[in-house]
């Protein structure tokens, strides 16, 4: 988590460069959902900031979902190993232990993630923060009997969860909006 | 333009890594759109290629269509000033002459740019290899008296144009598809 987390009132007094700035990786690497929710301020608090990227997210086009979670890198995967993870996935994976896995469990997940990247032509996400090993390893095996949409849609719900957790990370969520009107 | 096109083949051989990894800034800095056209391949050639990511960016809500814009950086604006701009607009803005500009026709663009901006929370894009430096401040003026929807879906057409011109450059367009049974 960042040190100083932002007051809403910030927030909302932000051009959008310094929107996309400061909220561009809440979806990995998918700035463009950033620069697309800029345009709801003013926000009333910070579950309002965590919706409108929601909201954006499933007014996608299913191959704009599948595009979203292909920007997502695999977990426990080659880049974790090399230590290339965004900051954020690298705190997210190590919360739920992938960063101690056993030589024998990274195996099964390397090998379920390729079966499921052949399956569906992107990679497993699952909100790490809200997920320990264990069960990480039992829903990659369960999601890999699922059809190619419903996996576009539960990869994109991991998704919204992992950008409010994010979201809450950056923005102080006691302040509210001096803009109550709204 | 780079020195080696890459054969049409070999485009549709790639993985999504790959893909994004080469067509990533076809839409400047938005690579969720080559994330979700890879989904389209075999492509029969370029031209495919192409109108698959304008059917993509067409598809998207009014919010993502800003959203693309917002990512574009100002026309002969600060970044291109200071050579922070990606190689491809860099070359771009050169080829409309915006490296070229008087001091008063490079003061009378800032002004119409910012504007531009203050009307619509979005910067003014025009696709610059098919207009000159004339020619896109005469634009920029009768943009500004549009409606804010169709400054997004007029925007959102030039983006189409720059993307197509960034992907003639880096496909071999005399290549055509191994599987022309498609």
């Amino acid at each position: 988590m960042p040190s100083t987390q932002i007051p809403l009132k910030k927030v909302n007094k932000m051009t959008y460069e310094e929107f996309i700035r400061c909220f561009g990786n809440v979806v990995e690497h998918c700035s463009l959902c950033a620069a697309a929710v800029w345009r709801e301020r003013p926000f009333h608090d910070v579950q309002h900031i965590a919706s409108s990227f929601g909201d954006f997210i499933d007014r996608l086009p299913t191959s704009g979902k599948e595009g979203i979670l292909r920007l997502h890198p695999d977990l426990a995967g080659r880049l974790a190993q090399s230590g290339q993870l965004t900051s954020e996935s690298t705190r997210e994976q190590r919360s739920a232990g992938l960063d101690k896995m056993s030589e024998e469990e990274r195996q099964r997940m390397s090998v379920l993630n390729k079966r499921y990247k052949d399956k569906f032509g992107f990679p497993f996400v699952i909100c790490a923060r809200e997920n320990k090993k264990d069960a990480i390893l039992k829903g990659l095996e369960e999601r890999l009997e699922n059809s190619q949409l419903t996996e576009a849609i539960t990869g994109a719900n991991e998704v919204k969860k992992i950008c409010r957790l994010r979201i809450l990370d950056l923005v102080n969520s006691d302040s509210q909006s001096t803009q109550s009107s709204l």
